[in-house]
């Protein structure tokens, strides 16, 4: 039989505390926006390891009991209080790793010193993800520098590999997930549906990425002595790049859609009514027009189909000047966005089926898997996202609306696979606060909203059986 | 009436000079080597600078009146002596600025840190050209130091931006070519037709470079985000470059082989037998298939066809690891080869043309000329071009074959159209000495046979009616 939900004062004192410390809280944040927590860039290992142990040393000051989850990669920080015996356990996620920084010279402000400009925070990393995760360590704090205790049981796991597919985090849950005995998780790692509008996020596209290296032998050669007789590996790296994508602009290896799966009846209905409009949504991105599948809007190319992007291309001289060179390598940086019921592996396999197939016979092409993620789709009627719906209604004085999301949390296929727990997506930043992109930002306000949100969906959580 | 040529004894103690300052002369092109006159690349201006003064006192020093002509790029080293009246003036080409030494970690020893290995000297610009310029202004030496004189008269055009276009020499030679008074042009900038076996090229393809550049407003946009419902200019730039050849090898820009001469009758059947043959050719390259237009061998595909490569692509994320962005921009380097007789200014028309029907409408394409020259074709049959063979014929041992190249030297066409004499292209490089590549290198067998060569048909020249 559980115990008594935490009494209306109790919440009441844990919001006027998170209202009360908001100037501290923010130069909190600063402080960890300020570690270049880059991930995927080996220079920056020590980062990432001072920043795991800063974190996990402030929750310890919270009353939490945490430890760094060791790994071959990033550690995982691992924070519990369980003092609430026949309460629910709520899984907060966040990841303290950021994506590079680069090009650095679209900056108006260094990437990692974090500065507040008119109520908004200026950061790498600050909104994608320590602005996110912020918000629930302080609505923590929230409830045990008043209450002493939290509402519910709680087990942070907070990873420093989510930018390059969370490997780590990945193996601690297939093997000790389940031994966590979390009934629920939730997410911060997504987007609002506009500024005041908050919303649940029901589905998220899973990721493949991929590099795919052109290579000929016979070193770098010039190009007048040889121009028109032997291959450039570039050229053919460009036109296996074009081929991926066919004139309809569906992405054109054999097989690809064939695990698709048909929205819901009346589903494209009300992510039309709901979601972002095509001029939303291009605006956010800053394009006057449109490019992508055909027979499908903006949002719906974004949210509720699969797309492939070339995130890069290296090959041949790119310095100063002029290089009559004909290459003997050249790569691209490749990543598949998957929409449910596609496997990752699967459509590896595809895509390196593909490359055999269509690769000239007068140069090598070799596939490199980077990451893999599965997509994620869950049921708006779900009872945990509802419950959340509530908290967040509260808070943000407004119900949210249920989005499609186009982004990809690796870990978060696996906590709904293998851990077979609701998990709750709900995010506090804005589409146009430039998550991955130079200038990333977090408006301060919608920082204080999400403490009081999480504050009230761990109150909230309190009541669902265990 | 034309003074005596030269008796034999002049000319044997030259060629005895030649051979007893052998080792001197090494060392004076490892200093000249030394310079890293890498002229496309800003931060060596002073260094184009200091070599260009270095080369006109030791035209100086050899008795010669040298001046720097001053332009916009870097100068061009202008070296006289016109003490033989009545006698023809042979213009001596060549170039003090070298390529781009990248990329240095496949270099085995420094590329501006000259070394002799076993007879061959090694180094950015042994061979192309600073070496084989060596091989004429030592034959100056060997004519000045023993008879006093030049067998005829003689201006040294060396110019500082070959690799560049040569816009400051063509400029000169446009305006002030004429008043050269230049009877014949020597140049040697090219390569023999193998080991022992010297060559007279009749033919170069001339070239034009461009820069192709993609944009979409807003910046770099997450894949997650935005990936499937924006353009993303680097899929576009591959597009545009994969369609730039068809199927057959074929350039497939409308009108681009329009203005192509046919051979002359009996001429491919004639580079057939003196000529490179295929596994010659590809095993210069390093590759074990060629690959091009069909139809042609490789060494048609290189000299009797014109061409397009794809120098360098560059675009979105190339550090470690994955950052998944959707480009705003990439930039593509290309260069053609042309044959006579199409013009590079007709050439990039068609290209503009056709990359401004071929680029999709959401996203902007700029099209930006690097640098053009004019593709050049001489007969066999010029007298010039007889008595030069029958000079090299006496240095090598051995008759030069004619051969087409598939290089360009942009002040050639302008010195056979506008000055409307003949060029002597004869070459003292080999097909594997990496011009333009990692470890380039000069066999100095071949600067020995080179000094005895221009000395011979300096004194040769001086036969030939003014």
């Amino acid at each position: 039989m559980p115990a008594a939900p935490p009494r209306t004062s109790a919440l009441g004192a844990a919001l006027a505390h998170a209202r009360a410390h908001r100037p501290r809280f923010v130069e909190e944040l600063k402080t960890f926006v300020r570690f270049p927590t880059v991930g995927t860039q080996p220079k920056h290992a020590a980062d990432m390891a001072r920043c795991a142990r800063w974190l996990a040393e402030h929750l310890r000051g919270l009353g939490l009991r945490a430890a760094l989850v060791p790994g071959p990669g990033h550690p995982v920080v691992r924070a519990e209080w369980r003092k609430a015996p026949g309460r629910p356990t709520v899984l907060l996620y966040g990841h303290y790793d950021v994506q590079p920084a680069e090009p650095l010279d679209l900056w108006h402000s260094p990437p990692f010193e974090p500065v507040v400009r008119e109520g908004v925070l200026y950061g790498r990393g600050a909104c994608d993800d320590k602005g996110q995760m912020w918000a629930h360590v302080k609505a923590l704090e929230s409830w045990m520098r008043t209450a002493g205790r939290l509402p519910v049981n709680v087990v942070c796991l907070f990873e420093g590999e989510e930018e390059s597919g969370s490997a780590g985090l990945t193996a601690f849950l297939e093997r000790h997930g389940r031994e966590l005995g979390a009934d629920v998780a939730v997410v911060s790692d997504m987007a609002m549906r506009g500024p005041g509008v908050p919303a649940i996020t029901y589905a998220m596209r899973g990721a493949l990425g991929v590099e795919l290296e052109v290579r000929r032998a016979g070193g770098e050669l010039h190009s007048g002595v040889f121009g028109g007789a032997v291959a450039n590996p570039l050229e053919a790296l460009c036109a296996i790049v074009a081929g991926l994508h066919d004139a309809r602009g569906r992405v054109a290896i054999p097989g690809f859609y064939d695990a698709v799966r048909a929205p819901e009846p009346g589903e494209r209905a009300y992510l039309r009514r709901t979601g972002p409009t095509d001029a939303e949504l291009l605006r956010d991105a800053g394009v006057e027009r449109g490019d992508g599948e055909r027979g499908y809007g903006a949002y719906e190319r974004t949210a509720l189909r699969p797309s492939l992007s070339v995130n890069g291309v290296t090959g041949g001289y790119s310095g100063d000047g002029v290089k009559a060179v004909i290459p003997a390598r050249a790569v691209a940086k490749l990543s598949f966005r998957l929409v449910a019921d596609q496997d990752p592996h699967e459509v590896d396999r595809l895509f390196r089926a593909h490359v055999a197939r269509v690769a000239p016979p007068s140069v090598d092409a070799e596939v490199r898997t980077s990451f893999g993620a599965r997509p994620v789709l869950l049921s708006p009627r779900d009872p945990a996202l509802r419950s959340a719906a509530a908290a967040v209604r509260e808070a943000f004085g407004r119900a949210p609306v249920f989005l499609r999301s186009g982004g990809t949390i690796p870990v978060v296929g696996v906590m709904a696979e293998r851990l077979g727990i609701p998990v709750v997506l709900v995010g506090f930043g804005l589409p146009d606060d430039g998550m991955h992109a130079p200038n990333e930002k977090f408006r301060l306000a919608n920082l204080y909203r999400g403490i009081e949100a999480s504050i009230r969906l761990l109150a909230r959580a309190a009541s669902a059986t265990s």
